[in-house]
């Protein structure tokens, strides 16, 4: 891997997919062996969002290699209250840190920022733009249940607005996957993001369904997301629409038996707790796996910066 | 010891306390020997509701153990706020952290999570329900100040709705004690409290009184508590019962030379400032014992993992 | 230095400062040199007041210098909003770290809270008082920017409320410098800190301008500073007034060559961008010498504590 920042899933061939997520195998199968291989490093963590997973996440991969991180905490008890720009925050933080992982509410703000400074900046979730290091444990969490390549896979309730869908999607492009959309009418792809898959891979197997009933047979993995509330004008409309996208013991009756079942977690009531303790549940696994792949990524591109560091 | 996860004070025995504050105390003589015990462990620490001094204090024993914490933050910042069940939460969690520690609002939510979880779990406080950590670092300055055996103590102030007294309490009726319990009337005992420690030790020594005066000679230990002012219908009525258990100089004129003062901090008006530098006062010392004995559990927490981890 | 606590850059003679300055100059030079100086050392942080970037600072010099923070967090979550005072808080951490850094509102309250405390105590800003931390720093970038001695500097913006530019003000009579203060009239410098640098020296070369335009040419560093929306009653008034005070590529067409312009961040429009990228900015590297001067003053203070520890 040859990059100094990373902002998107999409600046990832397959090649380099592959080197992260083989070393995140290699660190998750004896993670002794990096306790000590970044010492004396901070990681500089700036959430201008609220966050518990990928935060803690990114918190623990940095200490699991042996360094640690300097919090610039909520923005209410920051700078950014007094009217500081971004570029300004990051050039500051920049000065504490041997790399900074980024979360901001505006698409954009992550390539933005990361022209102002030197060391690796992490795109953390940039509004409706890129989370790359959930694709990547995403990825990682398929290969290790399912393989990605000759995969069916299914994805399923809010593909409009889900940044986390949208961004895995278009990794699956790389491999030989046939992607199934599941939703509402109301909550479908956005002809753009269909568009773009289309552009990465002009051969890409790619169906839109209303329904989860006839594909679900034929599914290796099934990737749930969370229906949000506040997307509905009406609590009745929400209420169909979410209870038509609920998965039971019932639902997997018609299930192959090698399910994998993903969800990017918080869930509410998408995945009734009845499956939790079944071979279909990965949702935690996936969760968990959010460590040995950052610790991938932050080694690769801290080991990067020590090899190639420019001048600063 | 030989628990997964300390819920409540009420599952340790006597022989089982005097394992955790022996060890407290041979922390406490040499921290140095220690400081390298559990390096390249995380706490995570699962606060749903404020603290300063309970949260502070672990983070300093797992770090002068020479390990890290990883901290879940406020619940304003967290997937809690998405609707996410506490059992989602600490298996998610879990997957970042060796332990954990949880304070919750809810009384049961301690031992509802430990169940979900294969790390050895804390409870920091479930609601009404218990916080035996704080017992502990309370019996050990005890033992330290004044023996735990042979020992008359006084606990004094809000009886009714104190979760950290009944439980001390409690724990002491492992040791040949004299409890009086001094309060207002509208703040005694909870009856099923004093039915469960007749329960728990059939000879025990247990008298209530409305006031200080005629139990302050015979006292080892004056165990003080805050009455809080929102426990009152009536600001007037409240300053009368709070003005009649405060202690002074002069109230102290009747105590014993060796009486030493507790409270399990913070302080309003309870304790006059004039105390703090007589030989009487060991609530700051209360405090910083936080430490040692947060040091012993997790230490014999964790070394009880290591030994006997079963499958994750 | 032979100082316990550092509350106020007034406490410190020339030679304490070109100590630090010396130390923290070394440091920068070899960071790698005391990246396990203060191993098992936790360093506490107190901030009653929203802070990213002395925070931030004093966190990574803590971690840079081999050890670790515990903090407080935000007063929400804490003791204070029980009734708890200021000298109770302070003497419940101190039993948790081996020094303790201090923000507070009040003016006077670091050196209140230093008389309840053995550990070494540094105030990082008390209300209008004192930022002892930030005029270091401030003096090490004049340093290596353009010397202590033989100095023309002009400080200019809100004079009037900024304890930084007084206290920066008052550590400059130490050394041989020219100071112009450049300010609307409603924000000059309070007659009380022009007495006091009088009284510091009594050969204080000191003059006040509206206006920069006439001594620009003269200066070495210019020092600016952000005027407050919130000191004017009148947006208008704020509008004129903050117009007239900002520094763009043709302001400095008068001014010299080796001009150096620092700030103490953040800014809003005082500097335009466009000067970022010049040889004139210093006010990045300003905030990163935060971390070498903060390293020195924390590595004098508990190098000193060791040496000389009384019993606590």
């Amino acid at each position: 891997m040859r990059h100094d920042h990373l902002i998107t899933s999409k600046q990832l061939s397959r090649a380099d997919v592959e080197t992260v997520l083989d070393r995140a195998a290699e660190i998750d199968a004896d993670p002794d062996a990096v306790a000590d291989r970044h010492t004396n490093t901070l990681l500089g963590l700036l959430f201008f969002e609220p966050s518990t997973r990928t935060k803690m996440s990114f918190e623990t991969a940095m200490k699991r290699l042996g360094g640690d991180i300097v919090d610039m905490g909520s923005i209410e008890s920051s700078s950014v209250k007094k009217g500081e720009t971004l570029a300004d925050t990051v050039r500051v933080i920049e000065g504490y840190a041997d790399a900074l992982v980024l979360r901001h509410p505006k698409q954009g703000a992550a390539t933005m920022a990361s022209e102002f400074v030197d060391v690796p900046l992490l795109n953390a979730g940039d509004g409706a733009g890129h989370h790359p290091t959930q694709t990547m444990l995403d990825l990682y969490t398929i290969r290790e249940n399912a393989g990605l390549d000759d995969l069916t896979i299914g994805i399923m309730g809010d593909l409009k607005y889900g940044r986390t869908v949208h961004s895995l999607a278009h990794a699956l492009t790389n491999f030989d996957t046939r992607q199934h959309f599941i939703s509402p009418e109301s909550l479908r792809l956005p002809r753009e993001v269909v568009y773009d898959l289309h552009q990465a891979d002009e051969n890409a197997a790619i169906r839109e369904h209303d329904s989860l009933e006839d594909v679900l047979p034929s599914l290796d993995v099934l990737y749930v997301t969370r229906i949000q509330r506040e997307r509905f004008p009406d609590e009745q409309e929400y209420q169909k629409v979410a209870g038509e996208y609920q998965i039971d013991a019932e639902t997997l009756e018609a299930a192959s038996d090698d399910l994998t079942i993903m969800h990017p977690l918080p869930r509410v009531d998408e995945i009734d707790p009845e499956i939790d303790d079944t071979e279909h549940a990965a949702y935690f696994e996936q969760a968990h796996n959010g460590v040995p792949v950052r610790m991938a990524l932050l080694d690769l591109l801290l080991s990067d910066e020590r090899g190639g560091e420019d001048d600063e």
